[in-house]
């Protein structure tokens, strides 16, 4: 009966995600929005934007690289500056150790890297003075690189949405409804904020499982401004293609519920997005959202409890079955 | 009866704003178009963009930040190379004082970290050679975050329009509107503009205090182009919430009228964006704007007078009362 | 009787210009597409976004300024190195006469300013050493906004598009139409390109001139790609405010047609946009635009003589008078 | 009768191509999606955008680009100081041959352009002073527009789009169609993708070749994700221009399928777009693509073949003539 429900609801096949079940590996779309997919049959550089990971990498990593990288050229060009001979290298004292000799090295190439030339070692033959040259520039221009990098880094459009950990099946007007909760966390501000949510099902059709997908109609799909939390619902009715079904169902089905936010950023005049994904695991069957905002102490602003985004308690729910 | 009238325009919902009038604090958008919002519940590093800081952060106040930040890394590097010993610096006297061996440390660390490195003091030993390879490598990258602050900061889209002071209600056509007033004070060009209004109201429904919200019709919403001056008129006819609501009624209802303005920067090819807030304090009833543009005197373009955004002159309104 | 004709077209009245033709002055739009209008009432610090400013400029004045702003910097500091005297600069020969010193300090400066510091010059006082450091760390911050401005002024999206000298009206199918043409001059590509003309007409209402604007209906208005040149078309059918207009009509409604193309860079991802203005000074009538693109000599590809853009050649005119 | 099936299709006149077949060249839009077009009639410095040349070139002709620049740069400098004496060059030996003092006056150079300043060689005299100077601010300059530069090469918006080599005339349902594959092949996630498809077929209209253009009305033109590959889908179907033509109609028609890709980076918040164009020579008619993604054998992802993007087999079509 569930089943026939579930084929009144249109489902569509524009998702970019193929319906045959058995080619497809399990989730989709992993819950920090990306897809969980991996490419083959290209090399690796080929089918990697260097400026794509650079700019997704965590910040710790990010600085580590560059550390890494500088001290690698220097490396490479302090062994350059001691092949060619630090005699070439003026103010270092040739009667120490190999090992001064090459820390000299090293810490000329820092030098002449990062355009600081204190002068105190200066190169001095033609050969020596090439490279210097060379690194010098290339110095400049890796700096040019890493400028870049920095700036795309930080101004790169991010929604800062935190949603909540789980999605809940709670009472909603005479019926149910599955309900997910959003707040932006930082002092960022998003207008005309618009939410859209996919969900996908694993379906016996005809004996062969297979992934249907069909939109999920909210109440309020679209806010002119993300002041406060937003929490989203899709009220379950006879088009919906949860209608009727149990928990139970719902695991059978390994629903997978995908979330697709698309604001605009006040502050940098921007449109952002954030992708999220709610799997079977993250269901709560039978419970509703805290309240998280009250009037401050003071009455002259409004205060948003952020700890509160994934707060519920239980709620029964109405199993009303209607007559056909 | 204004009450009936109120009814017949739809409130609306999802303007991200909660309707619960207690659990709310006082002006919902502060002048300055920010949300009066707190958040709470999670620590503050996490719930600051420290890239949205630094871009909304006052020009002076920035250029501050930068400065305390430079004596602070020379502060620390400098402790370091005098822990280390002012030994390991070539060119520092060391029959000077503690004092001059600091001062020397300092310089050194401002020489390093800007690369202008003179070389009259430089790194000798391997310890003190290592931390100025460091710190020429931090002043390299502080220097492109600096860069990309700020073209962050002069490159955001800014709409620089000026709003009048108050709202009127004045005479339109054979009745009222609401009206205020707005233009570009730069140089630069606006085009495609839209403005939409929408108000607050608290009103007691069911003996409980709510906030309501009502979208303001605009009697032009759009503009091809925001040259001259724009004077946003609503006319408030049968469909508006204000109809036959007096200036008590309207102070009583706490109206706030929030105005949004979207445009496209001609220059930057640029979606640009204002908002800003009007609350009952500054509700002028009977009164209209003066005119603030005008040939200029030889006669080859038009003067906009900026000073008179605000101007207006006392205008008799016709209370007129239709007939059911 | 044409008056006739131009009030069955609906004038508009959300160009953004006022309609009252006493008040305002001349031209309204410039022919570089800037709008004729002067702003009074602020100071000028205030009313000028330095940013919009340096972004418009000519490249030769930009770099100019650059150089002036530079060498001001210098004398500024310089003559502060001067001041607390060269005594504290080591490197500076003490006998030399008062212009050596200045030069002296001055050149350190700059060595400072740029962060080149070579050192046979560096700071050994207290004063002069605080002094260096500042000014070396605002040549970082100057050089950050300096980068900032250049990127700006290359990025900044440009469509690129030359506009025939003159408007025609030309012979079309039966009757005539207003035509003009354009065509992207560099190595851009500009994809979904749309134009918008509006024609400003001086007419006598009620014995009082005023200033009406109509939008002018185009054969095509929207273009998937801006590959060769684009005549654009405004067929005068009844519905045109133009039609049944003589020259001398146009001259006396001082018809200025304002034309505005938005278009997408295929290469930046980008939207551009572009305007300009005719007045009817650029009126020709009775002329037809040549082809300006014909096939390659060898075939291989099409070439587009710009040149030619304004190429046109007499055309008889049909005056048909349709029968109301 | 297939000319008159084609009639039947509504061909379109806003591609931005001329219709004449005799005054323009062979293919219209190249298979990298560049326009196959010269431009005359204006100086070459007029009709090239330096930056779009700039950040159009490979990676490598950049980067020689810049060396070369470096090294003119240079010489040119290098040029200077020998020409005013390197007696002002302190620390150069005088008494050593021309080429020496070149070379010392040439590594000065590089040594002022970078800023990297060791000192051990440094002007004295007021000429030389003032020509470094000036040095050092180009340097300054010129990094920062290379600085622009490489932040604009790899932040510009990139689709990473990989077509087949081939379009396909495929079975579909009972009839047949018109295939052409893609995927992203990097680490970016395009969603919200559209591909406009339109065709370009030489036709003899009343004993004149004339190019004809025709949407060509796809399946599915819309894919909310664009996370595996997307196999674009004509149907041919009464409507479309292809109603009823063989392999040798088609060819002889010389017809040209141009593509066009929109989506929306997720990554970068970003519009990004990618151009593409089939000839007659890449049409394989009667085949179908093979399948190019998998469960992978953990089952934990999906696993999408590059390689095959272009993988096919043959296929029987049937030539169903449908009654008229």
């Amino acid at each position: 009966m569930a089943q026939h429900q579930r084929q009144s609801s249109r489902n569509i096949d524009n998702t970019g995600f193929g319906t045959n079940s058995n080619t497809e590996g399990g989730r989709l779309v992993n819950a920090d929005g990306s897809i969980n997919l991996r490419k083959t049959g290209m090399p690796i550089w080929t089918r990697t934007s260097v400026y794509h990971t650079l700019l997704r990498m965590k910040r710790g990593h990010f600085f580590l690289s560059i550390m890494v990288f500088y001290t690698a050229v220097n490396i490479f060009f302090a062994s350059v500056y001691f092949l060619v001979g630090v005699e070439n290298l003026s103010g270092v004292d040739h009667s120490r150790s190999t090992f001064d000799e090459v820390m000299a090295a090293f810490f000329f190439s820092s030098q002449t890297l990062t355009t600081v030339g204190y002068g105190h070692v200066a190169p001095t033959g033609l050969l020596t003075n090439i490279i210097a040259s060379t690194e010098s520039l290339l110095g400049i221009l890796a700096f040019a690189v890493v400028t870049g990098l920095i700036y795309g880094r930080f101004s790169r459009p991010k929604a800062y949405i935190r949603f909540s950990d789980d999605m809940l099946i709670s009472p909603y007007k005479s019926g149910k409804a599955l309900m997910l909760r959003m707040a932006t966390y930082k002092n960022n501000h998003l207008t005309d904020a618009e939410a859209q949510l996919t969900i996908a099902m694993h379906v016996n059709e005809n004996g062969k499982m297979i992934t249907r997908f069909y939109p999920l109609p909210l109440e309020i799909s679209r806010l002119n401004s993300l002041a406060l939390s937003w929490t989203i619902v899709h009220p379950i009715t006879e088009e919906s293609p949860l209608y009727q079904l149990s928990k139970e169902d719902m695991v059978a089905a390994r629903i997978e519920v995908m979330v697709y936010i698309k604001a605009f950023d006040d502050h940098f005049s921007n449109t952002v997005q954030q992708r999220t994904s709610y799997t079977h695991h993250q269901l709560v069957y039978g419970a509703k959202f805290q309240m998280m905002y009250e009037r401050s102490e003071t009455g002259g602003y409004t205060v948003l409890e952020l700890d509160k985004i994934n707060a519920h308690e239980p709620a029964h729910l109405s199993e009303t079955v209607p007559v056909p």
